[in-house]
């Protein structure tokens, strides 16, 4: 079952957004900034012309329902961008949604989840949709600049709108397409990949409490040196890690920071941001006890160590029947040059995971790159990528 | 030999420089800012009053001279402050040189050193007035927000003026009263410290290049993490020091920062600031030597590591004859309560022992705390701190 896509429509809707705050190769477009504003009106405006009934609801998703009876296929990702980024990211997704919804005609469902990219908090558009996002916890968000979720809202025009709720009855399903993020396939020279898991990943903070002095008149043996408490853990986790980990395990220190961070004072305070991902909730629970027990090892030295959780997603395993409908296709356009793999990255899916069988499709990076102005794609992937995604979004209609 | 100061008016000196830049219960006062430009004129004002002849030369130094023929003893220390500091930090010295001069009468120069807070560089004022300050430094030299020194001169009406050139003929030697900026003196229950050496200070920045990824999807194999680097020979450092260091010698990393800091972000740049301090030259140089293995070692690494100075001090000997008078004088208005002591810390005595005899006296620091508002001393120690550098002033130019 093949309905051809048309290749030169799509990338020229991709090089129309790619414009919507523009930077350098990339592009500057974080959650209901003036850019991203425009992009979603111009999306709407472009989800009318498909035939499809837009929608931008109060949290700012961009949903674009079929007029048609019957149930719908969901499609979609997101439009905004991290800070100084890629062009690719989240706006493929997105637009191969609405091209797949012109190639196929009524019984596709076109979404832009809002803030995907966490500037305001953690997939708050999708789990919105969800019904899994409260009221307080949008009182409670706020971005880097202070900028409080209801204030950004306010701004963009959204406030004052009912978000939109899914009707699980509606959807036979939900796919969503998105760029790799990382080398994988480009090192083993494949063009799709069918994501089999979305890792659930565990993130915390980790602050430690000493006393700030002079770094020239204080002795080593009655310091409370917090950046050396801070050190001493994270070479422990370094050490320890790899032993409790499974092969696709990562485990990454983002941030550190030593106050007041002067070359000649003793920190008084530290703080690291740390985080682990698997697709096994077991090995996740393993690991998470493996760092309590090393927390719980450096509270014994000189400073106070707290450990505060920030956030963590629950791995997401992809529907079968949809992987199997991605592999058909691939392999029909693609013979051999597709792989099944888990997806390191969070993405909407595993929140639409949450409602509906849900599946996800993976386009190569060059290089790997991504979240970063450099982020491409090669157009002939782009192209093809669409097609296998249109190709299965048919036969699972069919099945 | 006693000549009485007087306490009120070296109290009341001390209050009222304090109020220029004044912040809680400390001062904000870095050098060049208008508080502190005031506050060189203030003094240059109380020199005059004193009978000295006052001076602003071109670097900021405000220079008092007695009029009087024979051999002087120059006493100093510095006005500016760290940011958001002690009243006390440099202001006690200068404000006991003042007071030494006006009890001791024409004997007596006294010296405010620009900058010894090294907000633009590394003791400008007094390698100024010792010759150790080329034009072209100068020209180099700049602050946190990048003004350069020029303009900041410029601005406080210092520039195009000659700087002033010590001659050592001129000169018995130097003295300098400072606050202790430590908790040993407190600790050992006595009211004076009598400073045998300087401790030489080698700091460095230690710069990791790896590879900046997304923190999902790059596998731990593959990883150029420059924080786990970093990690790693900060790690080593603190392993190895403690066998090689002699038991005064302190080592800090005062920052560390990753590159770009987001928590889902495999830092591909890292970069510490590391620095340790002994009075021993062979041992600071062991020390260097253990350094360079550490960092050649992480070289071996997935990353970078180049490590640059950022600069060096020499460890000073103070002038035995000097120290036996600040011992005199202690032991007799404090007897039994004195000790003989190194300096952790920087100081301008460091830099004027090049070109003549240089001894210090400290007073105790309140909980050590230094470099932060709540910095104190007792009013009691701060006015026998004065009675006892008075007393050794004395001595000296008596010998």
């Amino acid at each position: 079952m093949t309905t051809r896509i048309d290749g030169d429509r799509l990338l020229g809707d991709l090089y129309t957004l790619r414009k919507m705050g523009e930077y350098k190769t990339g592009v500057h477009r974080p959650t209901y900034s003036p850019e991203d504003v425009q992009s979603r009106h111009w999306l709407a405006g472009r989800m009318a012309e498909a035939g499809l009934e837009p929608e931008i609801d109060g949290i700012g998703n961009v949903i674009g329902r079929a007029r048609d009876d019957g149930t719908k296929l969901l499609l979609g990702s997101h439009v905004e961008t991290q800070p100084h980024a890629g062009w690719l990211d989240g706006a493929l997704g997105v637009i191969y949604g609405l091209e797949v919804a012109r190639t196929l005609g009524g019984a596709i469902d076109v979404a832009a989840w809002a803030d995907e990219e966490g500037h305001f908090g953690s997939f708050i558009g999708s789990r919105s949709f969800c019904g899994l996002l409260a009221e307080a916890e949008i009182d409670a968000c706020r971005n880097r600049d202070g900028t409080t979720l209801r204030e950004a809202l306010a701004q963009a025009g959204f406030a004052g709108r009912q978000r939109a709720v899914v009707d699980p009855a509606r959807y036979r399903g939900y796919l969503e397409a998105h760029i790799e993020q990382g080398a994988e396939l480009e090192d083993t020279g494949k063009r799709i990949g069918i994501v089999t898991a979305i890792v659930g990943s565990h993130r915390f903070r980790i602050v430690f409490e000493g006393v700030q002095n002079h770094a020239g008149t204080t002795r080593m043996a009655v310091r409370k040196d917090a950046g050396v408490a801070l050190v001493k853990l994270a070479s422990a986790i370094y050490a320890r890690f790899p032993d409790v980990a499974g092969p696709r395990t990562v485990w990454t220190t983002g941030r550190i920071l030593l106050d007041p961070g002067a070359p000649s004072i003793v920190p008084g305070r530290a703080e690291m941001l740390f985080q682990f991902r698997d697709t096994d909730p077991a090995l996740l629970a393993k690991l998470e006890s493996e760092l309590e027990t090393l927390v719980a090892e450096a509270t014994r030295g000189p400073c106070t160590v707290t450990i505060t959780e920030r956030g963590r997603s629950v791995p997401q395993v992809m529907d079968a029947g949809f992987q199997d409908a991605l592999e058909h296709a691939a392999e029909r356009h693609a013979p051999g040059l597709h792989v099944r793999m888990p997806s390191g990255a969070g993405h909407d899916a595993q929140v639409l995971a949450e409602r509906m069988k849900s599946a996800m499709l993976f386009v190569p990076s060059i290089g790997g790159i991504s979240h970063h102005y450099a982020e491409n794609t090669e157009d002939a992937d782009i192209v093809l990528g669409c097609q296998v995604f249109a190709d299965a979004a048919a036969e699972i209609l069919a099945g």
